[in-house]
């Protein structure tokens, strides 16, 4: 195996549980060693740290895989999908659902992938020249494993391009009719198509934080902004809401998100294709109100340097959104942008209420769901917060 | 109405939601006024504010009860009454449970006042000079909107001798009998002795934390550590638990404890009467193992100073907790000390694994339940923390 070698003090953060090596810590980027090769790591004073992928083409520029002196072989990463698959079995009882995110990348010890299983489909994502080249592998060991009908490559993120790694998608195993999966979710179902749909064609990771507005539910009528496949608004037409009006300004999406409706047997649902912050102008200046309004935007930064933007779009949004709650209703919101942290996310939800005169007693929080485990060494793993007010007029 | 006035630029942090005023922030502390005299406050330049319970002898001189000019008579408090109510009845439907906060001091509007309700009686806790005189009208609201039975206030906290407020408890209403009270929580019942319990009887803040843990007790082995009623344990039990040992200190905790698992047809678990630390250390040189162990502990800190040694204490805990948990097994553990920061409560938890010689995926993150909000303008109102880790060895 090739060796690399860190300059001093360099190998602190991967003592303190991180498992990125970045170029500009390493002795020198050896060009003789191909990208996405298993490589072994060592302190400047010759000291092993372990195993990992190398990639001279990333500013992530070694990915560690383990600590020990083994081999990252197939047994290696059987085991560790083993690992990742009792997780999900214990949390997720089949009765419950039929759909989880199997590996989280870092987070489960396989860095730079990702997988999610929808009923019979597995769709995998790939974020590092390590594990492209393992790929043929992970098909390999989850036929072994689960005997899917299909399995499916979306490499498909602008993320990779930071690798050096081309765009593509790719069908591993199945027929066209395969790519259309019914998952269940708590007394739900969802069509997906992993092919086509959004990254892997599903978002789980709001799985969780979809059931818990059932609570605010019941009776209610209910606003979904950024509603993509209706997975809140369904949460809430479950629970007994009196309306609920979708919002998304993708056509596509809220034809799933309509689909998604009827195949449920939900009939009594609004939709309004168009953009956000618009429709919620829109609906104040038509006197609109709601006992439940849901945020649940895309990322509005992919970088730290556009934090400042992003919060300042978290104070608008949530001041629409505020502004349509009901004295004594909710506001459930969400950020998805890994570099916006939760304290200045609540800070501008906060700030956004406040200019809409509504007092905010907050009454939940949360973040990624258990397939979405986060690494406390490594904030790079974390990117989710969630958060439910009690709402009343100031 | 008396007034008072602030420095210049004390009016700050009031300005931005926060509902108290230090001594030292203001101009005088008239010696003429009454502790928990309804006052009003002004700016340095003399603009109102609002008023609030004014109190010569605390610290905390000042607590805002509203921002208006209106009167906190009993219109106004009768109205935050049902506006706490509204808050619980909506996220607590009576099938689910007949026990919950229905003001949370601060956070409800009413500073310094804390009323739980366990079935047909309420508990009282007051914190404030200004809350004090007006219990007999708290005590009048709740006979006219509750009805209840018993009514009890448990004045027996030390943080009144800061506000230079006796300690005492005493029977409002209610016979003898009616001081036991049965509560159902997620189909689990407790017996709650509303006067001898500690603080007002039961401690409702755990109670989506403990359902929570129900996710990863099926056929599991649990260690619940510092069970107290016996809360988290119920919860295992209830959701299949293997076998569960219920570890506490007070022998008349365990009682309770284990009256609660019989009254609700529970049989087959164990209980130790001991320190936490040493049970811990004990059951790791007899070689014991479980699938998830829980950590429910007292506070470690009552102040800022002894931050320190409480982070010590909660790295420790969680370390001998880790030992204990098996491979691909489950660690829950909380901290309920307001003065330590949920960022350094996870470290220390992750820094006590790490000695432990144990991986940690968290995999859940909460705080305070709904009948507990959390003011984000007045940390003072946030206290809990509750984490859930996927352990597995190192």
């Amino acid at each position: 195996m090739h060796a690399l070698y860190l300059k001093p003090k360099e190998h602190r953060r991967l003592l303190g549980g991180h498992l990125w090596v970045f170029s500009n810590e390493l002795r020198e980027v050896p060009r003789d060693i191909a990208a996405g090769e298993t490589v072994q790591l060592f302190t400047s004073d010759g000291r092993l740290l372990g195993a990992g992928f190398f990639n001279p083409q990333s500013l992530i520029a070694f990915r560690l895989l383990t600590r020990d002196e083994e081999q990252a072989d197939r047994d290696f990463f059987r085991r560790k999908l083993l690992e990742a698959l009792k997780l999900r079995e214990k949390i997720y009882p089949e009765t419950e659902t039929n759909a989880w995110r199997l590996v989280h990348g870092e987070s489960d010890g396989l860095p730079g992938l990702v997988i999610d299983r929808f009923d019979q489909a597995f769709v995998l994502q790939s974020f590092s020249a390590g594990i492209d080249l393992h790929l043929p592998l992970f098909a390999e060991l989850l036929r072994e494993l689960f005997d899917p009908k299909a399995i499916v490559v979306r490499n498909e993120s602008t993320l990779r391009e930071l690798e050096g790694l081309p765009l593509y998608r790719e069908t591993v195993l199945g027929e066209s009719d395969d790519i259309h999966q019914t998952i269940r979710d708590g007394g739900i179902s969802y069509r997906v198509n992993i092919l086509e749909g959004q990254k892997t064609g599903f978002f789980l990771d709001q799985r969780e934080n979809r059931r818990h507005v059932r609570k605010y539910s019941a009776g209610a009528d209910v606003l979904d902004v950024y509603t993509n496949d209706g997975g809140f608004a369904l949460n809430a037409m479950h629970a007994g809401a009196k309306s609920t009006t979708m919002v998304d300004i993708s056509q596509e999406a809220l034809q799933r998100a309509e689909q998604n409706a009827r195949m449920n047997g939900f009939g009594d649902f609004s939709i309004v294709a168009a953009d956000a912050f618009e429709t919620l102008g829109r609906l104040r200046q038509e006197s609109r109100s709601f006992d439940l309004v849901i945020l649940d935007p895309p990322s509005f930064t992919k970088s730290r340097k556009t934090v400042p933007t992003a919060l300042k779009a978290y104070t608008k949004l949530n001041r629409l959104g505020a502004h349509l709650v009901r004295n004594e209703g909710f506001l459930a919101t969400a950020s998805c942008s890994h570099h916006v942290s939760e304290e200045d996310f609540l800070a501008a939800v906060q700030l956004g209420a406040t200019q809409a005169g509504k007092h905010l007693r907050l009454i939940s929080r949360a973040a990624q769901p258990p397939d979405h485990p986060v690494l406390l060494s490594m904030p790079e793993t974390s990117y989710l917060k969630f958060a439910c007010f009690y709402v009343t007029n100031l």
